[in-house]
């Protein structure tokens, strides 16, 4: 009856871990798409002895499976995404994609290979426990409005009292895991400014209001909302990815220009305020060059926030499993992650476990053909679970 | 022995003379392709009588044909162009482009068939004439490099003493003919510029150098050309047509974006001066943001500039043959026109024969799908070098 | 009864004309309180036996004074302006300004004693005279809103058919004349762009509006208006000249920005299209950062616009007298001169005489301390007023 | 034996301890001319029997006062400033500043009291003290290069342990005592950009290099180091206090102009960044339109970066001593704070006490005419200063 019994089942697994995580490798779907993977992971489930399993929650093919503990106690869930890129994957491994064009480029791979062995064990020893584990099979990560929002609207996190994520990380040496207090990931919006102005000739821009010069005064005025209208100590990042203009002939003076882009925050309020300030100013600005903007804007994933206790407990949990020395806080990013929308619920954290390991080239970032991960983190993202569970459960 | 007599003999050709333009209006050809067309002009030139025809006259199809006058006497060349537009006809008119996508909708059709008429009545009263007329049938001045200045080179202008063109306009009222003082059109040149920058995550701008706020911060700098550094009474414009930037997703950083654009000038100073400072200002505002320009420039036409004493006797000849109420000093406008090169070797003048006519909706911009005249032009065009001929040679 | 004889009379008065000029010099007086220069022209022109003059005409000390000639024929007004400006005299001549801090240093004493004896001259000739002459001796030209305006306003032209003015100019070779075609000089007008935002700690920019980033918004964006809004054939120019923003300290954020500036133009409405988007567009690009603008805007003086009729008339008359090889055609530049005013209601034109000798360093730019001019001007000035008087009177 | 009876003491000096501040508040002095107040301070610690007193210490008239505990043991500085501000007084208070234009808008005389009376116990008590206390009474905090830096050259850490230091607040509740965990304030260096153009006449832009221009692009371009160029994640400032460009006239084009600022960062490698960015952005911009520029830096202070052990024991000293309730962790702003030079060489920290009290208005912002504080402040300051003594040497 100790964590030490857990990871001693679990190593005895390393094998089906191992070949799970390249089966899934090998078979990567798209986000909304995973239709075989979501299957696998039900089979798995189901060959372990897990009954209660739903199907198909929320807006794909999410799954939310329960292993219901022996005694009464806290719920806790544990979430592992699925999907995968449209990336053609260009990595030297014997286990590549087979499903050209599509790849396992950030990792969810890993995260549901570990998951699945953590289920196996806890399954196997469900008499000790004191409360219920919640294996969170998530869909559609990569792709807004993302798997998790409409899991959690369909219930999957109904009765849970604490819910954790992992993820793999390529930037963190093999061996190290990682933790964010506060704010895990930024709030991360896209826009496309549709710029309409009045085209004519090109010697004569007077008949004219010119698209371009519109788009361009977007671009330098909106940089003040950054560097003056947002408070300086609350990280904020607004983005022009991509500007689309004129485009008929050296001649034409553009009547229209699209600009593509996005925004990244952490505080929620910050957030609200970018987006009224996007609107207010491209209006304001066009409006100077007498052309008008329509703005298409896509509400993309909130900012982690983690929960102070459960992070306190969680980097206890890891010091003494992994060594202090081999814990490490982790300063946010500005990336987008869905996770958020469970901690938006319940308490819990999400935190990283490294896989970077620059001798076998696996140092490449995320979403790169080449991106490849140290195997190591397999195991350790199911020790980490599992010395959560016990935490709570044991 | 008077230009009544010409003018008489023109009108007899009427029925000719316009199914030669509908005939061309017919059977458009693109620029450095007007195979057929030149043909045609050489058959019907030969069927009149004249022998001193040269083809394929510098870098196409253009023809340089000569009729000599009987007596001794200075030479007067005139011009029409002759190729056509990739555009698809949407005018309503009997005999409408019968080569799908390519049109005449700039008048080059009326310029040929007017010059033809013109040719066959100086050819059948060469005994008449003082001096000698040279044709100049020139091919592709819709497209740089154009067909004028590589026919100047081969020799079209040996001997001649004073070269005349004309343009029919959609903007002129039919019945008017009009003339500029000086200059008669802009230098117009081209450019891309290629932006080099550092691309990266949208969510960590300090890792890139943006190519998108190199790109708004050029054509935001690059206004002060125009607005600050050009002495305000010499005309220019720089017009940046379109940009084309980014453009893999909204979640990457551009690291490279185009932009196309012209610059018109009519002083051929100011011309050298914004080319220089396109350069360098390019230059500087990249480096600024780290980033790097290559510029692909391409020196289009330069000015038409009319001399002096040629366009005095022009507007005398036309105030004398249509009537001071009829004729109209025009200002320059900054289009371009190789008309320019002949200019540059010779004097002469370049002016223009009214084709507007609201009532048939011949009142569309040229280079339109739309683009019709009033055909009153076609003879007028021909009244008008006739009239100019007989003063030098009669 | 001929312009020889005058120019002969004019000759035996030189030295009085120098005398005069050179008092003048000495004693400047500030636009608006010009009292002694005023009252010494009206001493001078009642010891020529000129009766008809009216004192303190318009706005200040303006004078109009008439010389009836002895037969009927048409009125020629002929005008001088006598303020100078607030500089101090650095110049090295004899006759150095005795009021310190204000200087004859645009030419405007040389025109007044030319005037004064060109007019001792004609009424000394009065029997001989086909018509009549109005001595235009005007106040204030240097400060908005200028002497002409209201001059004319109070009946200055009354009876008046034609109306010239001269200008000596430092920049033009002594010996030489000039003249303009169509536009003399450009519309003037000048303004102030209060902007208010709201202030604040340095530390603290997103609880301001910050004023300064408001003026550079303004004055980048408004480069457009030149560059993209006005036709480029149309001269226009939009100075801002001085800004005033802040001050207070470098750790506090300005709450206000002055801008002042100037417009200049030919066109009337280009004019007004500027003074529109002036005031649009600069309370737009304040709005963009929530701040807001007011403006105080300065109707200067409109451009001189030479009648076609007087012009060819002065030209055949500066040709006859002083020699085609000294008379040119200069372009327009974009100053101000309120003889616009007097164009407005009489046909006419303004002319310029050559000063300039680098020789004895008369080659300063006007309104510069060492302003220099070559006193040959000062005959010449007079010279041209009696050959073009001679022509409409004799 | 115990703080206890040490506050006690405190609370029987509070008469004097008012006493005291009132008469410094009617006395400021500006920084660097600290004459009186200096003499006050050491009267008062030589009137309380302290024996080892430097005065004149580093660049000014600092002191530098140790009492030396019976006991071996631990050495702790602690910090009061003394300064006043070019401000004149509005506050409605009774003993407002005798000094006219200077005032102690900030609550440097409190923390001066507070300390003198925590002076003063624990001399009176210290025969009870297991090490020493140094007091550091420190000149010229407001303005740069402040009194801090020259103090700790000058051997004011000589032999110190542990250093903390207070300000009261008008923006913090009375009643209350904050904190901040890491920075505590932002590194702030200031600078003059001199731009130098070539000036002209507002008509003829083109014979100039404007200087407005330059600013405006200079102030306009560097926006994007902000929102660019620095981690999103690091809070940076760039502010542009001031603008003075032009001033002649409105038709004279600016031939140079001056933009005041400051740069405000916490993380050092960010602010090096930012200064080094500011060279040569502006060097290029300038380049730009042909003119140059020349940057008058100051380095000012660096960030307060609390240690955090010490913050850690500051927490809970003052958790034990106010109640967990009144203890506030307060996020970092980017004001400048010359305290950070003690934290560069010793472990400490800085914190603040709340002055805030609406009813009494009592929350105007600091360096405000109207700076006001409830005086409660006073007393806890004392209060919070013994606290830590307590801790460390009781």
């Amino acid at each position: 009856m100790s964590l030490q019994e857990w990871i001693k089942t679990l190593e005895e697994n390393r094998e089906e871990t191992l070949s799970n995580r390249r089966y899934l490798h090998e078979h990567p779907e798209l986000s909304f798409e995973e239709k075989e993977t979501s299957a696998f992971i039900r089979n798995q489930l189901q060959s372990y002895g897990i009954e209660d399993i739903r199907t198909n929650v929320g807006n794909g093919y999410g799954l939310v499976a329960t292993i219901h503990g022996e005694y009464p106690g806290p719920t806790i869930a544990l979430r592992a995404d699925f999907d995968a890129l449209k990336i053609t994957e260009e990595a030297d491994v014997s286990f590549a994609s087979k499903n050209t064009g599509v790849m396992h480029a950030c990792g969810h791979d890993v995260h549901t290979a570990a998951l699945l062995s953590v289920a196996k064990v806890l399954q196997q020893f469900r008499s000790q426990l004191k409360g219920s584990v919640v294996l969170l099979h998530q869909n559609a990560e990569e792709v807004v409005p993302g798997g998790a929002k409409s899991m959690v609207e369909a219930g999957a996190l109904d009765g849970v009292d604490y819910v954790f994520g992992i993820h793999v990380s390529s930037g963190l040496p093999a061996g190290k895991v990682g933790y964010c207090v506060n704010y895990g990931s930024a709030g991360s919006d896209s826009f496309v400014i549709h710029i309409q102005g009045k085209g004519g000739h090109a010697a004569r821009p007077h008949q004219t209001h010119d698209a371009i010069i519109i788009a361009s005064q977007i671009i330098t005025n909106l940089q003040t909302i950054v560097s003056r209208k947002v408070d300086p100590v609350q990280p904020a990042v607004l983005t022009f990815a991509s500007v689309d203009a004129g485009g008929e002939a050296a001649n034409v003076i553009a009547d229209r220009a699209d600009i593509y882009g996005t925004i990244r925050t952490l505080n929620d309020s910050v957030r609200k305020f970018m987006k009224k300030q996007l609107y207010r100013y491209s209006e304001i600005t066009a409006e100077g060059q007498e052309g008008e903007v329509a703005i298409d804007f896509i509400d993309g994933y909130p900012s982690i926030i983690n929960t102070p206790e459960e992070v306190d407990l969680l980097v206890g949990v890891l010091h003494d499993y992994f060594g202090k020395e081999n814990v490490v806080e982790i300063p946010v990013g500005l990336g987008g992650e869905d996770f958020a929308y469970y901690l938006k619920e319940k308490p819990g954290a999400f935190f990283y476990v490294g896989g970077e390991n620059e001798a076998i080239k696996a140092n490449y970032p995320h979403h790169h053909p080449m991106f490849k991960l140290d195997e190591q983190c397999l195991y350790q993202s199911g020790e980490a679970f599992l010395a959560l569970v016990a935490k709570y459960l044991l």
